[in-house]
């Protein structure tokens, strides 16, 4: 399989505007965000604030470079026993590539404000997708065990 | 904005194989796939099957490339008035990255078969991650009124 395909390159389409410089261990939920897209993609953001939430694809460009390893433990809890890096949110994937679900203030122009976006400021925002529930989640979801000790 | 940043440039992960040749208008919800990962990867899938659903984010090869307008009709539906390419899930994205919740059938090796990923066959798969319901899903989402239409 070929590693990298023609094209596979990503280009952003904003950054991440907020207050926090450094990622947080929690709490993430109540931090309000200004997505500023690029100015030549405001028409493409019409009709988007028809809906509550938003899924924001971004680029976590503080850990890209680094090694992924196989193995994570979750939360980067040591008690919590090693499992698969694709059975946790590690930010230390192939492509570190975050998707986050979040609350959409107000858009206005090229700026969306929104709630709830776990990336930092200065984060590349690589697409915006509306939330629509019947597709986006799943009925009966069952976790694994250990994400409750999360 | 710098539009490409040094390193996002995108690894495939696996590929998809499944029968389907030619994107679906609908009934996608039924048809199942294998996602064949890198085997270098294969322990970095453990502790997956912990979890019911999965998501996928691919590539979507065959519009890559293609020019991203500012407005569509909602599923290329001329009936449905056009709107901001960002507020559908319309395939000719800046980046052209899907993202679906998928239910995980089983895991073997370094095989996920799983029910309802909407991607041909042969479609790069550039990350997996655990569907977690508190994380990925929002309670009382509202959706635009021209969903339901589609």
């Amino acid at each position: 399989m070929a590693d990298e395909l023609p094209g596979m390159t990503l280009k952003a389409i904003g950054i991440v505007r907020n207050a926090v410089k450094q990622p947080l261990k929690q709490g993430w939920e109540n931090v309000v965000s200004e997505i500023v897209v690029k100015s030549s993609l405001t028409e493409a953001l019409d009709n988007l604030d028809e809906f509550s939430h938003i899924i924001v694809l971004y680029w976590m460009h503080q850990v890209a470079g680094s090694k992924s390893p196989a193995k994570v433990h979750p939360m980067g809890k040591p008690e919590v026993p090693a499992v698969g890096l694709f059975a946790t949110r590690s930010p230390h994937r192939p492509n570190p590539i975050g998707k986050t679900t979040v609350r959409l203030l107000k858009r206005q122009n090229n700026i969306l404000t929104v709630e709830g976006l776990d990336a930092i400021d200065g984060t590349p925002v690589i697409d915006i997708k509306p939330y629509l529930p019947r597709y986006d989640s799943a009925t009966n979801a069952k976790a694994a065990p250990w994400i409750a000790k999360q």
